[in-house]
């Protein structure tokens, strides 16, 4: 899994060799399309009254789990398997779904079918299906899972598994996977779930895989749990981000960023979208608007390697990097963070969430294309004199009073809970263990 | 006006020797107390299509302005005298109210009373009779201006001028006076002033001094307006700040912020709250606890010269000397910036503004004081071991849906328009012309 | 001219055209090989009461002139002609030098032969004729200028004009040329040049081209100077930089650094060296070594965007953009400035100019190259995994006392005069109106 | 031992009572003038192969030791007491000095005279007699010590121990004083301590304390040393000091950095001379000039809560919280770091050791005194409107060819040797250990 923009019609070859696997007549080594799967749950956001953090609540249990894993890497590999093997034994109503390239290597472990997008045919996205995404890897992996929901609106909620250390994204470490996907799984089932019958029946049709008539979470196996909480969720404002021609037309995005159906509209960013002079140490000119037509503003012409555009969520990746402050996720805003801009009295701003901050190739910079980058993963083509990238934030509630209003938008990222760190401030412990935030001088310190 | 942290009880001498003013039997070069004004006019703020500014709207007009001036400038109390004269002359129900000592020194010029507030009797603060406060000077005369209201949790808003260069707060240039205060003074009037009724006769009474009984806009001398689109209000978030001993108890707070009757409540800041060491060359050791307990978490214990706690308006105030990010006033949050703190890793911090930070003076201070400034005045009183500082932002406004939610709390700030710079992002104007923001290198840049 | 690292054997195919030339009859439209002209003619360099500058003196005057232009502007190529034409018939004892494709395109405006180096025969360089550099351009020029002697332990003064705004580098305006040029020529002339005969005759076998046989200063021709003090000259240190494989082997350097006879030593640099990530989006893992084994010691590993070595000269480029200190010409040191490191607690270092620093590439950048320019002259092969980068700066004096000792290394870059601004600092000047130094807040500050 | 200006002769009253002291006729218990002991023996220093730094070598053995400690902690002071008893017992022709406070306190505890500066009478200063001095304590303590010898052009040696944790100053850890004092003390031995006959015989009359006339270093009593390199000395710049009234005059430096006989003269600082605005939360308007008339030229007035003129040593103290870079002691250099500057475009300066800076108080202050600080010590009297502080770096070699110049100036610091850590370069292990230098993201880093 190289991070590229690739194309979902790029990677046809690839999947043709691929749709054997559907034809394919015993069930285990089975490779089925998410078309095929019951459509998504979509769950709940509830505000709770650590104010920060919001109640995940689902109406019935998560079936179609999306799991994303790092590449190349064994322990991975065989954690991932531990790990699927378990939660389609525990919770036999769930479906497993992986990445096409995963799903072939590894459909051959299982004994029942494992779902995938299918680029032939239906061309049903993982967001109109996946109820749940889960991530084994690092930062980087978390990234590429958000990517594969960059078109998206509403995007799953994220339970991410650090393999080794801790990233600054992930939430949980590995040894603790049977314990978080089971409060993430009875989030919103009624309180004694042994004595309660389903919250709900629900069906699609009777034709689908592996749903349990008996619906609900009545028939969860394994021990019991008795009273949990729910989990509890970061929602983590993303990024829109429009790439434009000189003369205004909309650009398409590339893979994985690019539509399914190739149609022209904005992609989702969890950390940043970077502009940047890329391999020749020669500078970018580049022209920063702020606001929207009319009301549009020239903020300043700026010669630099390059500029961020950058989430709350990003401010501890690149833009810290490069100077930005520390802003906390729950800050509804943008920060705009040069790399090594040619003046002394650049400071980095943070502006309101609902800016439009366009960002304009100039003509100084002579025909030599500015590098555009969204979350670590570079546009191959990059941008000419005239051309604009387009950002705002995303808008991630309801105008509705607080405790009444509704939540879209967003990735909503499971919280590690439990322990002593159980309603701990996870983003100030991570400045501390992660960024080593203050560290004072002296021995030992 | 030296901005002392002083005490309207402290200044009772020289209230004495006023309080002859009141018993002045002369109808000109009188000074009353605003006990006697009529209650002050609540505005509206309605939320605009430009979603960052609000639209002021009066129910009725205007009546009590208060004038806060710079001291010590010739220039700038001469202004004032024509400015007020103006007022008086082309709106007769207005009432002009003074600090204290300005109204000593200003009564004489005028023929008719003017207000102040009246320390021995009726203890009537600003915030229950001004509708509106118009400042000249410069950025410290606002913040002075603001210290007034510092423990009202409803401020009328603001109207600036900027006596020479602009400063960073102040909106408008003195020679705009008439415009701009006829802008303000109409915000609410039905479109025709000329052709219709006053939108709704109000009274208080009677026995009020020139209140007009016709009320509302139809009177307006001058020449005519015109259609006139109501003012612009950037609504200003402050700080709210508590000020506590080693063994938990609320401490007074020091004039100019003490409450009139003392009752020990938060005060508010417009631009931050400082914690230093002061005079003496050597570090203070302070931890920084984030959240409201039982959530409250130690985020460090650090080292410095000092610490800044303050609101995005003051984040181009001394946050921004100290490094710390640009903050747009519209994005709700709180900045902690370090004052060369004895770390390599202590980045600035942008904090939603619901949040709670607690400062506590640590014992390896040794007895030496930690001084405590808020808005650029310092507390007489130093803090020592164990005694915190509790800061959070104040809220702004209602959880209503847009466009259909109040708005309290904050700084009201009439934003400059008319001309080309009509409809500009001011902020954005103010980084280029006044924060010289991105000036590029190279000759004639 | 692309400053490209391009290779003198590489132009092979473009210089056999020029060969023609050598062999063309009319001594107009001639160009000639540099191995032709006289020896150098090596100037001294004394102490000045102003200690931070040293005082130019020639023994005879300077005859072998190299001009260097900027490319592909019109301006530029005519201001050349004028000024060439200029010393040619003021100081006909001159030689014209222009780099090879210059020459071909400039050597039909003259009657005389103009000359080039010849890497076909005697691959004479530049250094070892070449007595006085003069640029046309901006900085970007100088440095071009600099990298065509980036093997020479010896580099002839450079006299640099810029065209339009004035750079950091350059020092005298255009207009200036012919005072600037006679200043510099008469640099080290008896006192009373009219009346006196020349310092001494010289001859270098007669054979060679324009030299007079009377020698010396005495038929300057045009207007008087009257009494003039000598040229004052900044002696710019420069780094040494070595590039070394896995194995500990000396790499080839590409052009224009390359040497002639591709015997591999040390190149030298005005500016920096920088290593980078280079277009992708990925964080460079590099060692960081500091001094000589065997007292070499690890300083960090780092993870960035890339690392800049420095001269004080190049303090005010790149590492100025990255956040490094601004470091004064004369200050003896190098400057270690990461590029949006990982890290908080990485800040710029100041280091002894001997000290030995070592970047080694780290196994973590899993195959992908390391990009490394010199002076914005990017190298066409990047660094893998092992392979060093070595530098130190360049020794540039003897050890003799003050007053007493040679001087040799740096490149002796020629100050501005005269006027007000004479006998001024210009480095002072420089960080005020090219760097916007202290620009402080407020309007029209 | 607080460190304040505190003046010589103010402290008569404290000396009267110990002049009794002087003329006790019990031998143990006593406290002597130092202006009593045998002159001081300067010692030579020798550049090593390891350029950076020198080799210490002693023509006779150290006699007089002055003991600086680090006040108001018992076990600094046991610690004292072990060690120049251990000192006195193997070394006897060792004279102990202490500062006047600390001898009255430790006088009883010896049975042999100690020594310390006599107020009253001769006025001898430290740097007339002491030899070698010694510290016990933290960086202050060091600190303190050099102010000592603020005055003098010439200071001995320092040997300085950290009680717990390393400073960044202090090189040894107590447990190693044997070792330590040893090594220092046979600095500059012949080889075979035994086998030789003394270096040379000296004497000082005869009437002195304590000198063997047999002299050198045969008689040192313990284990043998056998082969021994000689100590390795830092040689440590200054800055030179100067206050000047707004006409011009030299103003008296007070205590402890006065001169004994009340000579205006420079005085000598180790880290950094620091303006400040003080107590009042207002800013300090401080011209800038750079250069010695008539080149004196004025960078910038700047607006800021103050400046920093620092020697690289303090480059790691003050000047790096506030954003200085680090420069590496033996970079020839000052630094000019402002604190909190009005201005985005402030960078810290690093300038040649040589230049003047001179720091000059604006009118705009209005009254309101800047306080200056020298090493941590804050000097009482203020600056008002046009006095100036001048500084410049001390000069620390003569002229001499490497190898063969004599060294002057400087505080010669005592490098730690000994085990893995000999012939490291303490000053890049001290950055990674002391400073947490570069700390990388991700847990456990
Ligand atoms: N100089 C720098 O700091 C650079 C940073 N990046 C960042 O890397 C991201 C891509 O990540 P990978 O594909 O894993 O690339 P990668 O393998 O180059 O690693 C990037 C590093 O950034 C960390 N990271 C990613 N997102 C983070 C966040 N929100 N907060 C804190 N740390 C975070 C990761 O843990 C990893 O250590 C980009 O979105 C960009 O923010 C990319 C290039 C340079
Ligand atoms: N080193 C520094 O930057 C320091 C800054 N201050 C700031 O000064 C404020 C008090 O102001 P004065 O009583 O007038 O003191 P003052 O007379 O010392 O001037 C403070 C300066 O800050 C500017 N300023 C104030 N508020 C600002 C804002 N929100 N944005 C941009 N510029 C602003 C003023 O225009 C003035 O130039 C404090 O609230 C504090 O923020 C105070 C001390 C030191
Ligand atoms: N982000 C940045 O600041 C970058 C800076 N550079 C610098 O550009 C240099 C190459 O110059 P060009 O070929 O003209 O590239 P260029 O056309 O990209 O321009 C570089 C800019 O740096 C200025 N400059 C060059 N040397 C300077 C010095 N010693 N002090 C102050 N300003 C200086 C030039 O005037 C020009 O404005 C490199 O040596 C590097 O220092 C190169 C890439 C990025
Ligand atoms: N915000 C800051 O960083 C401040 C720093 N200081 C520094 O403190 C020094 C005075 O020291 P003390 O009397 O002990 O005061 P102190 O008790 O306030 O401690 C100052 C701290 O600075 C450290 N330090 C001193 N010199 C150093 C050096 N050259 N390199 C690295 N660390 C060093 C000490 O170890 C101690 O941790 C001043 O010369 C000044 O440089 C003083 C005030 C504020």
């Amino acid at each position: 899994m190289t991070r590229v923009w690739r194309c979902l019609q790029a990677t046809g070859a690839a999947s043709r060799t691929r749709t054997r696997c559907f034809t394919t007549s015993a069930p285990r080594q089975e490779i089925r399309s998410i078309a095929e799967l019951p459509p998504r749950v979509n769950p709940g956001f509830t505000e709770t009254k650590r104010h920060d953090l919001l109640a995940l609540g689902w109406p019935s249990p998560p079936r179609n789990i999306l799991f994303v894993r790092k590449d190349g890497d064994r322990v991975v590999q065989e954690a991932l398997l531990e790990y699927t093997k378990h939660v389609k034994s525990t919770y036999p109503d769930t479906n497993l779904v992986f990445e096409p390239y995963v799903a072939k290597q590894l459909h051959e472990y299982f004994d029942h079918p494992v779902y995938t997008i299918n680029e032939n045919g239906s061309n049903t996205p993982y967001h109109e299906k996946v109820d749940l995404t889960s991530t084994l890897g690092g930062d980087g992996t978390i990234l590429h899972a958000a990517s594969l929901f960059a078109t998206a609106k509403s995007v799953p909620p994220v339970l991410s598994f650090s393999m080794g250390t801790l990233g600054f994204l992930g939430e949980w470490k590995f040894p603790e996977y049977k314990r978080a996907f089971r409060e993430v799984y009875v989030s919103g089932a009624p309180c004694h779930l042994d004595d309660q019958p389903p919250p709900a029946a629900y069906s699609d049709g009777g034709a689908g895989p592996q749903t349990s008539s008996t619906g609900g979470w009545s028939d969860i196996k394994g021990k019991k749990m008795g009273r949990s909480r729910n989990s509890r969720i970061l929602m983590r404002n993303r990024l829109r981000i429009g790439i434009f021609s000189s003369t205004g037309e909309r650009l398409p995005h590339e893979p994985p960023f690019a539509h399914a159906d190739n149609q022209c509209e904005d992609i989702f960013a969890l950390n940043e979208v970077l502009l940047h002079r890329g391999a020749l140490p020669h500078l970018a000119h580049i022209t920063i608007l702020i606001g929207s037509p009319p009301h549009q503003k020239t903020l300043t012409t700026a010669i630099a390697d390059g500029f961020l555009v950058s989430t709350p969520t990003g401010s501890t990746a690149y833009s810290l990097s490069s100077g930005g402050s520390i802003v906390h996720p729950l800050v509804s805003s943008l920060l705009l963070t040069p790399i090594c801009p040619r003046s002394l009295s650049f400071r980095p701003l943070v502006l309101p969430a609902n800016t439009l901050i366009t960002l304009r190739i100039e003509e100084q910079n002579r025909g030599k294309e500015i590098e555009v980058s969204v979350d670590g993963v570079r546009r191959k083509e990059g941008l000419r004199t005239g051309m604009e990238v387009r950002v705002a934030g995303e808008e991630v509630r309801t105008a509705g009073a607080p405790g009444a209003r509704d939540w879209f938008g967003g990735v909503p990222s499971i919280v590690r809970s439990g322990g002593a760190a159980d309603g701990e401030d996870h983003w100030v412990g991570g400045l501390n263990s992660l960024l080593k935030f203050n560290y004072p001088f002296g021995e030992d310190g």
